[in-house]
């Protein structure tokens, strides 16, 4: 039986063309409100967090305009105002009607920000309203609860998001997604292998650095939400800084980076030194020399380190479904979620 | 025999004074940098940037300023300027010598930021000379490499660093903190009943929200570091946006809040909510209500919320030193890590 998520992930490469199609006539329209802005406050949760995650590198790295992650709280249960005036809030959600980010979106607003939404919920949706601009994304329906094309079509958004706010990169690379995405499906590599190795471990620590960082966070939380699995996405640094200490025989590292970058180096030193500890190390992209340094490795897309996030979390839900599967779990209902989450 | 982390512990209200003695003095120094900028940036790793969540909800909060991480790779990977007129950022390091920090802060003056270090490492570290103001710590030499009286005093220093920029809150409270904090060493509670429920789990999840967050986050990392222990801190809307799947009777919950405030009603509902799912609900502070949600609890500290959090790790490294040499392992050596962490 083919599960909803797996269809899903196989859906992607139409989702973004779709989305691509939609939202790259938008980029005159971000421009007039980066031009009003000069740097970026990102609300979201969950997988759209993760998304966020990526926005905020690309701006940072890309557009060199500061981009940060809001606390909610700050609004929905402090309820305090801070100036927000400059500040370009841009909240993600893929229904576009969870209450929290809907309040700290219209908060952010009465803070003197102007704002963008990134939404799957259609232009109707509360979020997409209740922002200036809205960028919807074309994923159609999901059915499966662990978000995969509308987590990639969020990605897109911002990739066009930032070319919007002029970043340094070449537009004509984003034509190439959808192809290198469908590849990652059609030959996805031995994934088998690495959900073996993943079975019955206590946890497993996920890590990248820069523009994969986002990646990292967000197979991290596919494999908790669909694997049960004690998965920490980390920073390399942060990593080095502490959470080291639980990496042994019984805890493998998942690596993720882009084929090329300044962050592939020290990704690489991590795998050899995950390998010192006696675990096991797998690969998601970084190219041959990554996966030299690795135990068994999943191939990266073809793209430039600024849109590898966008094909690099494919052969990691491909991962996660697998396992899930092996594990005698319905990926597309894990226990203890519903598809709307709803926090205050 | 007594470990170097118990007596560390030990040392934290005599800490604690000789700091707030040391940096109460400096309040119109940080006022003269806060009236030059209008938001904050904090740099910083590890416990460190635990602190930093601290003070990032302090600033918001209470002093009605942005506050945010930053992403040190954006300075020492990816060498990008970005403009940061307006901004002051505040870098923690227990040493002063981790480079990355450094260098990061150094970036961030190159950006056109005012720049506060904040140090255990005396005024001579590196960190200390490259900021505009300097507030060192005075929690004296920490031996174990799990940072606690350096923890806490850095929490000390933000405190001052948030009246410094005018937050609402009444700094006469700040005095009891020494007393409140040798009261939970003194009667820290029933430590060993939850370092054995603690025994032998694959994970735990560590929550809090607001203010506590910076605890749930140095409890987690605590926990990982010298127990080995796949601990997960999230803020509790991020846990119920997927990694609550991972909650069941084998992945008990250590829930944190401060005694007052508006998180604490979501955090009992939490504790309901795990105790519902079949698995253990530990609390630390939140007053009799939450102890009462709760499978057990250690008493926090009788402060305010904007001060709970130099409280209420307390109990947490108490449990964390107690489950270490429960489990065999020497909490002042943990695999894996040296005193001084260098990433870069």
């Amino acid at each position: 039986m083919t599960t909803n998520m797996r269809r899903e992930i196989a859906e992607q490469p139409a989702a973004l063309r779709d989305t691509l199609s939609a939202l790259l006539p938008r980029i005159d329209e971000i421009k007039a409100l980066g031009d009003q802005t000069r740097q970026l406050l990102f609300i979201a949760r969950g997988t759209s967090d993760n998304a966020a995650v990526y926005g905020r590198y690309l701006a940072e790295v890309h557009a060199g305009r500061l981009a940060t992650l809001a606390s909610p709280s700050v609004a929905t249960t402090y309820k305090r105002k801070i100036d927000l005036d400059g500040v370009l809030a841009v909240a993600l959600s893929q229904s576009g009607r969870t209450e929290e980010i809907v309040e700290t979106l219209t908060w952010a607003k009465d803070c003197g920000a102007r704002t963008v939404a990134i939404t799957n919920g259609g232009e109707d949706a509360p979020l997409a309203q209740a922002a200036d601009l809205a960028l919807v994304t074309r994923a159609g329906a999901e059915l499966a609860v662990p978000a995969t094309k509308t987590y990639t079509t969020q990605l897109a958004a911002l990739a066009v998001l930032g070319l919007g706010l002029g970043a340094d990169v070449d537009r004509a690379d984003l034509d190439r997604v959808p192809d290198e995405v469908e590849k990652l499906i059609a030959a996805p590599g031995d994934v088998d292998a690495i959900a073996e190795g993943l079975s019955g471990v206590p946890g497993v620590v996920v890590s990248g650095r820069g523009m994969a960082f986002s990646t990292a966070l967000e197979l991290a939380l596919k494999l908790k939400e669909a694997c049960y699995l004690h998965a920490m996405g980390l920073s390399y640094a942060d990593l080095l800084h502490g959470p080291i200490a639980v990496v042994d025989e019984d805890t493998p590292a998942i690596l993720v980076a882009a084929g090329e970058g300044p962050t592939l180096p020290g990704t690489i030193a991590l795998a050899e030194r995950v390998r010192g500890a006696g675990a096991a190390a797998y690969a998601v992209g970084g190219g041959t020399e990554l996966a030299a340094a690795s135990t068994n490795a999943l191939a990266g897309p073809d793209l430039p380190e600024w849109l590898a996030p966008l094909g690099l979390i494919v052969p990691g839900q491909l991962l996660t479904e697998a396992l899930a599967r092996r594990l005698g779990i319905d990926p597309d209902a894990p226990r203890g979620l519903n598809k709307v989450t709803q926090t205050d």
